[in-house]
C-alpha cells in the first residue's frame, strides 16, 4: 500500500532530536517507513543495503554521520583514534560516490570546534545540497530547451536522480521537473534499472507525486527506444565524474550513452560540484562497487535463476568523456566530448 | 525445487498419441511441467503465454498444430473454410518469427493430402529442426575460432537459444556448446533479459545441465562488461532476418550490438535458414511485438512499480546489418555488415 504523504519527502534524510532520520528506500514505493538511525553501526548498515542511497544524499549521510559519531563517542566515552576508526567506517560504506568521503572528510574536519559545531556544518551541507540541486536543475532545463531540439522535449532517464536521492529538487530529475514547470516537457521515459529496480520503485513513484507523464521500460529496450526517435536528449546523474570528464553511475548508463550518440541526442549529466573528483584523473582509476550475486539471481525476493547460478553485478559503469555531450552542474556547463 | 530428469529437454516440443506434448518453459526453472496440447486453443494460448517460446521451436510448434487443427478438425466437423481459420490463428499467435508462419504455410499446403500426411510432414519440421542446430553449432563454433581472437573464447549471450528454444543443441547456444566440446569455450557470461528473464531462468538452467561454467549478468550492465574486455565474442540468436541483414531478436540485442562494435569483437547471429525472410526487404518493415506493461511493473509476480505505472514494453528490437559481423545458418556464412 502506498502511504504517500505530502510532507514525506522532507524526511528522506534529516538531523532530528541528535539523531539521523532517514525514510528507508528499500521499501519504496509500497510502503513509507522512517528508520531512527542512532549509531554508527547503524547508518552503515543503512547505506550498505541501499535504504540511503543517492550520491548526494551520501554526502548529506556521510555529514551528518560524523555529527552522530561525535554523539555516540560522547556517549560510549571513545577516545579520538577511535572516533577516527568509527567516521572512517562510514567514508568507506561505498566506494563510488565520491559524495559520501568528501562530506566525511570536510565534516571531520572540525571535530576539533566540538559537537555543536560539527552538527552546524552537516546541517549546512544538507542546506547546501538542497539550493545546489535547484540551481542544476534550472541550468540543465535551459540548455536543453536551447540544444535538444523542438519542446516540448521527450527524456530518457536512469536510476532514481530526485528528491530520494538528491534532497531538494534533484539532479537529472531535478532538470525534468524544471523542463515541466517551463512548459517544455512532453514526457519521461524511465529504465527500470536492474538489479534493484530504482527507477520502477522509486523514480515512478516521485515522479507520481509530481504528476509528470512518465513510461517504464526495461534497461535492455532502452538503447533500440532511443534509436527510434523515442527520446530527445538523455539525461543522467553520476556517483563521481573524474578530472577528464569521464562519468561513473548506475549500471546501465554506458549503454545509453552509446546509444545517444549513435541517434545524435545530448547526452546530459547533472550533478553538483562536489561529485567532481579531480584528485581522480580518468574514469578507470575510479573504483567500482561489486555487489552480491543474489541482487541478480534473485528480484524483489523471488528465486529467478537456479540454485548456485553466479553472477556478475557490478553496481556502477564508467561512461567515457568522449559520450558526453555536457555536464552541467551549480555553477557551469561542461563540454568534455569536446576536448577529446 | 528443480525436478530436471535427463531426458526433460526431448519434451520440449513433440507429437505423442495424437496431440502435441510441450514443456511449460514459463514455470522453469523450478519446476518440470509438460502440458498435453489437444486443441487450437490451447495451443494459441502456450505460444501467446510463452509457454512454448524460442523462434525455431514456434516454427515446430506451427507445423505440429497444422497437424493438431487437422485431428479436431475431424473430431468437431469443421469444415475446410473453418480449419483455414484455426489454422491462420496459430500463424498469428506471435507477429515477429517468421519461423511459425513460415512452418504453418508450408504444412498446410499438405492438407489436401489427409491427416497422415500432414502429421508425417510435421514430424519432418521437427526432425529438420533437430538436424539444423547441430550444423549451425558447428559452423558458427568453426567460425569463431578462427576469427575471434586466442581460444579458450569468452562469450556474451542474450535471451535463451539453446534446446528449449530450438530443439536439438539451439543455435546461439548450440555455438556454445560446439565451442566447448572442442575445447575452445572459456565460459559464458548470460544476460538475464527482462522483463521474463529467459537468461537466468532457461539459459542458466541448461548451461547448468551441459556443465558448462556460466556468469549471470543484468541487460544494462552487458554493454559496459563488453567495453570492459569481458567478451571475445557477442552470439546471438534471431526472431526473423530481413533480406538485406537486419536482425529482429529479443528486446537487448541491440545494445549488445552497438558495445561489440566500439569494443571491436564479432556479433555473430546463429539461424536456421528458415528465419531469414527475403519477402521482407529491411528490418524497418518486421513488425515488433509489443506486450503488457505488466511484465514491467511486476518481477515474477511481485509489483515492483506503483500501482497504475505504464510501461512501454516492446519485446523485440532491430539491429541493423551493419553492425551484424557475420550470420552463420546450416548452410552459409553471411556478412552483411561488408555490404553496406
Amino acid at each position: 500500500m502506498n502511504t504517500a504523504q505530502p510532507g514525506a519527502l522532507d524526511d528522506v534524510i534529516a538531523w532530528r532530536d541528535g539523531h539521523i532520520v532517514a525514510l528507508d528506500q528499500t521499501v519504496l514505493p509500497h510502503e513509507l517507513r522512517l528508520l531512527d538511525i542512532t549509531t554508527v553501526d547503524g547508518l552503515v548498515d543503512a547505506i550498505v543495503r541501499l535504504a540511503v542511497r543517492g550520491a548526494p544524499v551520501l554526502g548529506v549521510a556521510g555529514a551528518l554521520g560524523v555529527a552522530l559519531a561525535v554523539r555516540q563517542a560522547g556517549r560510549a566515552g571513545w577516545d579520538a583514534a577511535r572516533l577516527g576508526t568509527e567516521v572512517k567506517r562510514i567514508a568507506d560504506a561505498r566506494p563510488t560516490a565520491v559524495n559520501l568521503r568528501r562530506e566525511v572528510a570536510a565534516t571531520a574536519a572540525v571535530i576539533p570546534q566540538g559537537a555543536a559545531a560539527v552538527e552546524a556544518a552537516a546541517s549546512a551541507v544538507r542546506d547546501d545540497t538542497i539550493a545546489v540541486s535547484r540551481q542544476i536543475s534550472e541550468r540543465g532545463a535551459r540548455y536543453l530547451m536551447e540544444s535538444a531540439g523542438d519542446v516540448p522535449l521527450k527524456i530518457h532517464t536512469h536510476c532514481n536522480t530526485g528528491t530520494l536521492a538528491c534532497l531538494g529538487w534533484g539532479t537529472a530529475l531535478g532538470v525534468v521537473r524544471a523542463l515541466r514547470d517551463a512548459g517544455a516537457l512532453a514526457h519521461v521515459i524511465v529504465d527500470e534499472t536492474r538489479p534493484l529496480l530504482q527507477g520502477s520503485r522509486l523514480t515512478c513513484w516521485e515522479l507520481g507525486q509530481l504528476g509528470i507523464e512518465h513510461y517504464l521500460a526495461c534497461d535492455g529496450a532502452a538503447p533500440f527506444m532511443i534509436s527510434q526517435g523515442m527520446a530527445d536528449a538523455v539525461v543522467v546523474g553520476a556517483d563521481r565524474v573524474a578530472a577528464n570528464g569521464d562519468v561513473a553511475n548506475k549500471i546501465g548508463t554506458y549503454s545509453l550513452a552509446l546509444a545517444a550518440r549513435q541517434a545524435g541526442i545530448p547526452f546530459l549529466v547533472a550533478v553538483p560540484e562536489s561529485t567532481i573528483d579531480d584528485a581522480t584523473e580518468r574514469g578507470d582509476l575510479i573504483p567500482l562497487e561489486q555487489r552480491p550475486a543474489e541482487e541478480i539471481t534473485r528480484v524483489l525476493g523471488v528465486p529467478a535463476a537456479p540454485a548456485g547460478t553466479r553472477a556478475l553485478n557490478y553496481a556502477f559503469d564508467v561512461t567515457p568523456a568522449e559520450l558526453v555531450t555536457a555536464i552541467v552542474t551549480e555553477n557551469r556547463l561542461i563540454f568534455p566530448g569536446e576536448s577529446s
